[in-house]
């Protein structure tokens, strides 16, 4: 079975195609040199290497949408998908790892990334976005615990209910955490990880978000797992958090804040954790150097959101904070392997969220999960978990075996 | 037995203290507010935290040290310690540990490290200066194989020797060596990781290094192990390698790099490891943010040495060479309990040390030793390793699970 094979067949222009468009087919092909994939306009016109019957053949439907191909390829390819002026036949993640791996020689420029507003107003704004798009479809394909975050395999044959879980439990041993202690979480979706930190390691866990249909939902598993008393669910921004805990952990947050307010993320740590023995543990998609988000996923999947490198996040997080490094791992397989996942059980029910939804609704989702599969398998985009410490805490064992026993 | 406790008295000004001595015995004793230690002028004119017998008491022998102690009072307590113008009678370690932890608070200021000479000549200079003092002084105190960097205590009783074997192996098992591929190593020291490479895991190995005393022990080694034909030790700055190899590892060398050529190492470790699976490791003394190195030790014990926060390395070694963070991991406490054998091991040496040199180097290096262990003690600085791998190889294995059987 393919996944992302589109069945559409792109309205065919009228016109044959001519000089211009041979030039900017060309074109598109040279640059993406040594990419694997046919690029076809609507006439048959094609180019690229066509010998082997694996690889996948994106079909462009106009002129139009090959012209902006070449003025804005990334945002183009997006619109121009989601509106069926583009289809792929074949394996779409193959066809955009391959792009990626053709890419990765571009020339390195430091540099900040594009703007984006991420004050409190338009925080909200972005996020409900993306993660009030009803629990029903996010149920659809998400593990039963509704984690929507990188998951561990600890062999890559793991199910994804079994590597969820194995996440959640591998953040608790990173902020070894102990019966009693108090935890702050920051950004806590559907609320698994605060459920399973009270549930297996006896602690009592504050939850913040601002997703109101995940609040919702957090807050009814809570009491049906008799554990309301001991997690909390706050409808509140990260930088309203307030008083004093052992630990703090961020999962799949920093993504959303915004770079200009990274200084903000380590004033709260610096602040929340104990003095003396606090843990903070922050896990977010990364870059291995500074570079924009993709605009078409910033635009139409995550506004607001940003992949920094550890560059970007370090200084602001961290060190203004006056706070240790303890252990950075880089978990980037695992994520590729989450996504493929997630492809899978999105793909099975297509037909459901189509109706729903629309069948642009589902060829952009389609793209954005392909699209993020691929960056993870071809070294764009990085998993970063931070395990952060007080600056003369000597209390941590003395290596890491325990994680692993 | 209390090491650090210097049996010199220092010879008493004949002046007794005045208004402007007391003045200068109670400011500092206030800037140090909360250090545990007593502060005693020539004439017995005392103050500071007297009433619990386990603290040390500093005694300045006269007013010109006093007040330099108020204008520079890093580089101030380190000459007139060498000096014997500032004696310590008690626990040397405790006492700056305390030190460094009531002045923790001190505001964080971003900005660059003192700049220092890194070129290629000075860099020449600044290692032969500490690293050509002689082999026989550092056989006196360092392990068997001279290794003269932060040990890995699997448990903090294990030997000195047995540490520095098992650090030696984890960094190979972290590079994921096999049998028949090829390593680099900058700054090699006296040559025991590059043949424990040979010896344990098959690998060849070219090593450079500036140092001439060093290199002419470790090629001695080499052929006494029967390795010279699989390890070379060759005469060169980092600057100069070329060549390929599966594999780059740099342990202790870039505390000596200087800022400014950070991203030199970068493009050496660009241009030498695999394009495909290359992989590196560096292993460096570093701060929490970004700090100015503590200028007596700057002067007199390293000169050129730069210890740099995460936040200055990461950028021009890995970022900029398109290089993925696989790993980061702060070994702190083990460089404490490194610097503790090594001191105990010395300070049993003292008087061989004393009559090799003088009874001034004996206590400029014992302060240098007690400082680094208070440093790492009080997290004033950190022991980074760091795992880079190719942006796009997905082929290391899911977990680190293997590193700890």
């Amino acid at each position: 079975m393919q996944f992302g094979a589109s069945s559409l067949v792109p309205a065919a222009s009228a016109r044959t195609a001519g000089f211009v468009d041979r030039w900017a087919l060309s074109t598109i092909v040279s640059r993406l040199g040594g990419a694997a994939f046919r690029l076809q306009l609507w006439d048959g016109t094609a180019q690229g290497a066509s010998t082997s019957p694996s690889l996948a053949t994106v079909t462009v439907a106009d002129r139009g949408t090959l012209l902006r191909l070449l003025w804005r390829p990334a945002l183009a390819f997006g619109e121009a998908y989601a509106d069926g002026r583009i289809a792929v036949h074949g394996d779409l993640v193959a066809l955009l790892e391959s792009i990626n791996r053709a890419l990765a020689g571009r020339p390195y420029q430091r540099g900040g990334p594009a703007t984006h507003r991420t004050d409190p107003a338009a925080a909200r704004k972005n996020v409900h976005a993306h993660y009030d798009l009803g629990n029903d479809f996010y149920r659809l394909w998400l593990d039963e615990q509704m984690v929507y975050t990188c998951a561990y395999f600890t062999s890559p044959g793991d199910s994804l209910e079994a590597a969820q879980v194995a996440k959640l439990d591998y953040v608790c041993r990173k902020l070894r955490l102990q019966p009693g202690e108090t935890v702050v979480e920051a950004g806590c979706g559907w609320g698994a990880l605060a459920l399973h930190m009270a549930r297996h390691y006896g602690v009592t866990v504050r939850a913040f978000n601002i997703s109101a249909a995940q609040l919702a939902y957090a807050r009814a598993q809570a009491v049906r797992e008799g554990l309301a008393d001991r997690v909390t669910f706050e409808d509140g921004d990260y930088r309203t958090i307030d008083g004093r805990a052992d630990a703090f952990v961020s999962i799949g947050m920093l993504e959303h804040v915004g770079s200009e307010h990274y200084d903000a993320i380590g004033r709260v740590i610096g602040r929340v954790i104990d003095p003396v023995r606090g843990r903070a543990l922050v896990h977010f998609i990364g870059r291995n150097r500074p570079m924009p988000f993709n605009p078409w996923i910033g635009r139409y999947i995550f506004p607001g959101a940003h992949a920094p490198s550890l560059g970007e996040v370090l200084p602001p997080v961290a060190e203004a904070a006056n706070l240790s490094v303890v252990d950075v791992e880089n978990l980037r397989p695992h994520y590729a392997e989450t996504l493929r996942h997630w492809r899978e059980r999105f793909e099975t029910h297509a037909p459901d969220i189509s109706a729903r939804f629309d069948e642009r609704f589902v060829r952009m989702w389609r793209l954005y999960l392909a699209g993020a599969e691929a960056c993870f398998r071809s070294g764009d985009l990085q998993l970063f978990q931070i395990v952060l410490g007080r600056a003369s805490d000597n209390t941590a064992p003395w290596t890491r075996a325990d994680l692993y026993v």
